[in-house]
């Protein structure tokens, strides 16, 4: 039977709890979302007393269910304000799966400053415990492999950097990936400084001696999982050999290009010069050239078999940075008008190391280009800016506190964020569908709450063509799919397959159904995800937000796109229908 | 017959307007509201070419009437994201009315950037002309005396200084006071960046050859003039050697004090222990015994009779700043711990020369202290701080652009502000309905959208406990009655007068009856207010403000203030209730 594990920062204690009825079926988003609606007042400070951040597995993680490793946080953000779950790979999720934890949640705040904490949970229990000066106030390059040598090297890490130890809003959550590297975030929304204001460190889980995720009905489950793994090798775009697994996620940089909707130079133009140097073939055709430790269709978790990561060399054949995605060589790449790989890995490994969100990285330093305080392209001086970060500096503090500070700090007009958070890399003018999405998710711009660039640009599930205006149908049909997914514990990229597959779709109701007991149908995928996004609209009405932020920013609204020259055109009814029924 | 100047930054062009019949019996905030309201897209960004500043004289401002000399400054807050209009004294209301100017309307902007613009007003038009280099980039106290040697002396000049042209979103509006300096400020709420984004360095009111302004009934108008003045003549906050003529605003100091109520340590303790150092008593004894220029008793605008302002020397007897008044000496002193009236004069000094509101400036430091940029009670760290925004480093663009940036940048929770507005020199968990004024005002935190101290401290309109939480009928009505008085062109300050003597409430209300020749009684005044007050919370619904932004801070409910002990304990229903009826 598995448990709450919950941890009170202000009297440092922790204790578990049976898991109440009405969240038995939850998990991921799901149970996090829900968490934090009933615990979380909405209009509290993100970073003060009242908040809680919490951890959950996803329903099938830790099983032997396919590409199921994403491990959720959430709470409230100190980035958007609004509600916020954001989901990583890396081996956390199995291995709190597999301590019978449902849910980590994290609340109050020692009133002492200056020190931090971490918490190890084991099949003993759970302890907190000072953290050394040694894992403070360094990178997590360094942090780290220090963490491994005193916990073991099974050992699960969820972690937060400088930017989380500084309160810094676009402080991600790290997770490790297989080979230990601090390499997988829950970036999105500022998670991070939210563990920092409970000045806890890292959570550290050793599910050595743990038990296997009990299965309410075994041959359901398996029926289920077998369903999921068969659309995954058989869709092209998942499959072994696939796009995916081939040139990884950045395989959209030439498509996305070519549409006219790859932001670039802070959201100035759809297409940008440099797309080929820094393309998905460009990358593989590198790290074969390179040798060395360099690895295309690396896994980030354990049980997947996508595998659409990779493990990017320097010229000599070191190790460099995993892992070069199609978003963050979009925002720290084009976005600012850099063509480099080797810079863009620099800027990624940093982010990685600092403890920052990439996609929000990049959009700031776009921001701070229009600001004047680089030009684009000037990869150096994106690096530099970097730097200012980690050592935190005034201006470090800035750029840590993502797009919209550095906007509002230094008078820029053309910020692309929604409800605080950059938008990804998908040009709203350009493709209006995803334009929807950034507009009317509960969690400000974000491309994975209903990734409607499958159908507008991919074909997945039809193809609709990007232009058009009517989207609000599609957006609310993907962002309560997504957020079911997000609630399995599934990457969000099984839905490529799933939705073009019927039988991968049933298969992931019937895994859930098999570890749960439930007897949900394909039917109840979108309700269930409807009402997690129901319940978190709720919260972020609370917190004060309304319709009038379920809009793209207003310079989009009359400044003309290259190459197509268009300005986002979806009406307000549009976008307001999404939530209207 | 008076008319609107409807200036376009675009296209660089000016138009003179028929005042619209709407609003004809419109002036100062209810004008400049209506307009934001008619003219500017709520959700607009702040400092985009949707938005538009405008700047109106009160209904009675350039007539006879006493202390009748405030200029408003309307549109959507950069600070705030509300709707906004702030009132200075100075010149520029009377010679505006001279002019026969209703309203100048400045909007849209200039696509190129660097270039600033002039906007010279005279009997015989108007017209734009290029800002030269020497009037940019430096103090207001280099550049009004540059540009009234270009101007003449006679000017009233409505400028911005260095964080206006930066664009930061604490920069305020600046008018010369009766001897030039620039010394008054449309402070609050950040319009000057405004202006800035609309590449407007200054407005130059030229109104020699200008004309009375018309009087519809003289007799009802001089009847009511001679009202105001009996009862400002007779009243002890503002009567000749009264209160305020004796001691300026500053007379609060000990008696804020001693309420326990004056915010000190960014809003840590409600006692300051070097109150009496910096209290009105002290400020005026200084002043005699410098001599010099030292001046208590001074006019801020013509026509006044309360003359609650100064001129502060410096040891020597050579003028160091106009003015030291209670909110500026509570900010940039109390909350500062800084109990120093040199070192105070300096950083208001600061504040006027960089083009600053005086209240965001102290309360932004009082945070960037918490921060730890500086140690309580460090006067020269603060004034090296205030150096950082006039040259427009990294840290000054942050603390320019006020407390709730500083705040969120540094990771602050304890951040006194509502609605992003800096919270002025009374502790709302010590006098709870200052406290409903600031969380339901249409503007943020603001001490003149209700001042409810007249009655919870001062005894005005009869005395009602600080401690009583049912205030949201006292905050209603001081709002809806300030909203109407701030469309008058009086200043604040006669309220304490007209709210004690019914003949003075009537007098005021005759005042306006005789300039437009309407037939309002005393009861139509908080009908006026309301519908002012309604309109502007329209907008901001429009922007996306719901009762969740009509609250205190979160950390003023859980965290005790001394001397009393207590929280912000007033219920949300309360909150609501001011606004439900």
């Amino acid at each position: 039977m598995s448990r709450f594990l919950r941890v009170n920062m202000t009297d440092l204690t922790t204790r578990f709890e049976d898991v109440p009825e009405k969240y038995q079926h939850l998990g991921g988003r799901g149970l996090t979302s829900a968490i934090t609606c009933a615990e979380v007042p909405p209009t509290c400070h993100p970073l003060g007393p009242n908040n809680k951040v919490t951890f959950a597995a996803g329903i099938v993680s830790g099983t032997a269910a396919p590409t199921a490793g994403r491990l959720s946080v959430g709470g409230k953000s100190p980035l958007t304000e609004t509600i916020k779950e954001a989901n990583a790979g890396g081996v956390a999720a199995t291995k709190l799966a597999r301590l019978g934890i449902k849910a980590i949640i994290v609340e109050g705040q020692p009133e002492e400053k200056g020190k931090f904490w971490v918490l190890k949970v084991d099949r003993n229990g759970a302890q907190l415990q000072q953290a050394s000066d040694e894992w403070l106030g360094k990178g997590l390059y360094q942090t780290y492999p220090l963490l491994f040598s005193e916990f073991g090297k099974r050992a699960g890490i969820i972690g937060i950097g400088v930017a989380g130890e500084k309160l810094m809003a676009n402080a991600g959550v790290c997770v490790n990936d297989p080979e230990n590297r601090p390499a997988r975030y829950a970036g999105r929304g500022g998670l991070g400084a939210v563990m920092g204001s409970k000045r806890l460190k890292a959570l550290i889980l050793d599910d050595e001696g743990g038990s296997a995720v009990p299965i309410a009905n075994k041959e359901v489950f398996d029926a289920g999982r077998k369903k999921v793994a068969d659309a995954l090798r058989e869709h092209d775009i998942t499959k072994p050999g696939g796009t995916l697994n081939t040139y990884g996620t950045s395989a959209l940089i030439n498509v996305i290009n070519e549409a006219g909707a790859l932001p670039t130079h802070n959201f100035r133009d759809g297409r940008f010069s440099g797309a080929d140097r820094i393309s998905g073939e460009t990358l593989r055709e590198t790290i074969q050239k390179r040798g060395g430790v360099g690895l295309s269709g690396h896994r980030c978790s354990p049980g997947c078999i996508i595998e659409c990561s990779n493990v990017y060399p320097n010229a000599d054949g070191t190790e460099l940075v995993s892992v070069q995605e199609y978003e963050s060589v979009w925002s720290l790449g084009a976005n600012c008008g850099i063509d480099d790989l080797d810079v863009i890995g620099e800027l990624i490994h940093l982010c990685n190391d600092y403890g920052l969100d990439t996609i929000e990285a990049g959009v700031t330093i776009g921001v701070a280009m229009d600001a004047g305080l680089a030009s684009f392209g000037d990869g150096q001086r994106a690096i530099e800016l970097m730097h200012e970060i980690g050592r935190g500096t005034p201006l470090g503090h800035v750029l840590g506190n993502g797009a919209a500070v550095t906007a509002k700090v230094f008078g820029v007009v053309r910020c692309p964020v929604v409800k605080g958070q950059g938008m990804p890399a998908y040009e709203p003018r350009a493709i209006k569908g995803i334009g929807v999405t950034y507009a009317t998710s509960t969690m400000g711009a974000d491309h994975t709450a209903g990734y409607t660039i499958a159908p507008e640009i991919l074909g997945v599930s039809g193809k609709v063509d990007q232009f058009i205006v009517e989207k609000a149908d599609m957006a609310r049909s993907w962002q309560h799919t997504t957020a079911f997914l997000d609630s399995t514990g599934h990457c969000l990229f099984i839905a490529f397959a799933i939705q073009d597959i019927a039988s991968g779709f049933e298969g992931m109701v019937e895994e859930c159904n098999g570890v749960l007991g439930t007897n949900w149908t394909v039917d109840d995928v979108g309700r269930i995800g409807g009402e997690i996004m129901a319940m978190e609209r709720e919260f972020n009405e609370g917190a004060g937000f309304t319709r009038a932020h379920d809009r793209v920013p207003e310079f989009m609204t009359y400044e003309k796109l290259p190459p197509h020259e268009v300005v986002f055109d979806v009406s307000d009814e549009e976008l307001d229908r999404v939530h209207s029924t």
